[in-house]
């Protein structure tokens, strides 16, 4: 399977390939409603957009009305997005060009009224961790508290009242200086709420990352913020089923899984894993993958046989939101920029939860003694045979 | 959303819309690979089934060549359909109707060479839970052992050292005439290996079941046949993470989902779902959804505020294969009765542990605490506010 960056995107070809009774039977089937619920953005929004070659869409997820709650609608953004300066460059300098490329997306979103904001993995740095240097990559890591990253996005948390979830490399230095895949919660009034360490760390083809990183250590933390309870599932997290299950468990409404992944290994995947969780677990889902290609001053190796090469495969964006009745929206582009905006209700959840019960049924008592004993050395598998 | 029992399939519709390069692509990115590597059926097979008005597909996953192991080619096949006689015929007519329709299916699939056939949930009967009405349906269950089910697979299990998977309504005798819906192993031999008993029981819409049988009190077992590791997940289990995950701990490498689910309920869930435990546990899976519509001798409500009708929803087939690697085939018909067959190298289960770790990163030390601590009821969940 090869990278194709051509291709804007699945969804699109889609829409372009069928019309009328087809494509509502597709809508119906594949994202499970037949109408997209499109918000129009303001005209403004759509001008900053095209003057900086990204892309802006959103949707509505509405639920029904309720004698006992009032709605809970909040306006949910997402960010995806290539880097912006070469990686020769000094760190400081590649960062700084990152932080003013997202400058006038993040305004686009705090114009569009965005409540809370997610960014990508990782996202004020190249991928750089297929390369296995430390040096100059581990440059990049930062305090969660007071880091660039923090310090820049806590601003614009400020400006538009708005809570902003930051995935960056971290650095502890409490900790003996140590490295972690992080993602810091900033809420509305610029203080850094909390932050949640990445639970599964992979060792496949370009993404050495426990080169760099171990497991987390900060469990299944769930931010209760002035705009509903969120989660992040850190990129690799979301092929662990038990991941998105202990956040549904603490209480999430909406789990960002803000990632880093690349067409060869995993673009089939990428519209399975996030849509599962968010049905599984009667919350919304957000994934958040990157775009483009990122080359390198030195060439590395894959762990794939093939020569050395100096490039990561193609990060392919297409960073899309599913409700907890596994209704999805189209994906962002596979090739550029993007803001993805969904105005959700978040009374949804407990309504999918009462109609569909997975959370009475799933039966954690049963699954908390089966996985005890199954991590005991002397286990055996319930084999028949 | 409603029913549509017009369109054949979502495949069949995209395949006729797009070609060349778009298709390819659709087909990469969706399907996981650009060649859905059909198999050819032979003359006789392909006739049977246009005779009998059944479907009949093959498509192979094979793995790579491997210096300590030989491979381990088995085909597996599964079947799905509707019922054979009208609801108000005595049970036992509706049942010999059903094996009378079944016997053509399941030589085709003996001829075929089908190592291991499993069927739909609660094949041998229509899927009456709806109308909550114990009598006549109890009429239905039978013995694991030694009813009338069993009796009729366990000929053609050793007509063509075959292993067969029966998914009925069981009566155990032994335990208080309790009824149970379970899938029962009958190995090449024609003797019972041993059977599984559903472990989560919906109470939505029409899917009253709980108030014919509890969860299921088996466990987790796999089979360990001659043709390999086999589990089986009923139905709405598939909505459970953690009950694929433990077929996955108990070392399974085909993992069966026999079910009967609506289009107005699930259709939108049902590509994603099995695809996604496939994936999180390293094992191939296939879904079975059973076809048709099935009618009532008396009026029943759905619990959703409609008036009172006589039949369930459009019960969608569409039943699938998917690898380890995450590709899938195209789903078998949305309306017809069918017979799907997948030649597969099992070898390819242990090839992506290897690759992508999934096993190694699932980390169920924690989880096996983490949910320990969240079953008490002194459980404070993990919120950050």
């Amino acid at each position: 399977m090869s990278a194709t960056p051509q291709l804007h995107s699945l969804d699109s070809l889609i829409a372009n390939a069928l019309s009328g009774k087809d494509l509502e039977e597709f809508n119906r089937i594949h994202y499970g409603r037949t109408d997209h619920h499109v918000i129009k953005v303001k005209k403004n929004s759509q001008d900053v957009a095209s003057n900086n070659d990204f892309e802006i869409s959103a949707y509505a997820f509405p639920a029904k009305k309720e004698d006992t709650r009032a709605p809970r609608v909040v306006k949910v953004g997402v960010i995806q997005h290539s880097t912006a300066a070469a990686t020769d460059r000094p760190t400081t300098e590649q960062r700084q060009a990152m932080f003013n490329k997202l400058e006038k997306i993040i305004n686009t979103a705090g114009d569009e009224g965005v409540n809370v904001l997610c960014l990508q993995e990782a996202w004020s740095m190249p991928f750089a961790f297929c390369t296995r240097e430390k040096h100059p990559w581990c440059e990049f890591a930062e305090s969660a508290t007071d880091g660039p990253s923090t310090q820049f996005l806590r601003e614009f948390a400020v400006k538009y009242n708005m809570v902003i979830v930051s995935p960056i490399l971290e650095r502890d230095e409490a900790h003996g200086d140590t490295i972690w895949n992080t993602a810091v919660v900033i809420n509305e009034q610029g203080k850094v709420l909390g932050k949640h360490r990445k639970n599964h760390i992979p060792r496949v083809g370009d993404f050495n990352e426990s080169t760099y990183y171990f497991e987390g250590n900060t469990g299944h933390p769930v931010f209760d913020t002035k705009y509903g309870k969120i989660a992040i599932n850190i990129c690799y997290g979301r092929h662990h089923p038990q991941n998105w299950l202990m956040f549904g468990v603490n209480g999430a409404e909406v789990v960002f899984n803000p990632s880093a992944t690349v067409a060869g290994l995993s673009e089939h995947l990428w519209a399975v894993e996030a849509r599962n969780a968010a049905i599984a677990n009667s919350y919304f889902t957000f994934g958040i993958n990157r775009v483009g290609t990122e080359s390198f001053p030195n060439e590395f190796t894959s762990g794939d046989g093939k020569p050395a090469h100096k490039d990561f495969g193609h990060f392919y964006g297409s960073s899309y939101v599913t409700a907890p009745d596994g209704a999805r929206s189209p994906g962002l582009s596979r090739t550029k920029d993007g803001l993805l905006i969904a105005e959700i209700d978040l009374n949804l959840c407990r309504q999918i939860k009462d109609k569909w019960g997975f959370t009475m049924t799933q039966r954690l008592d049963l699954y908390a003694d089966s996985l005890n004993k199954a991590t005991k050395h002397e286990y055996k598998p319930q084999i028949i045979s």
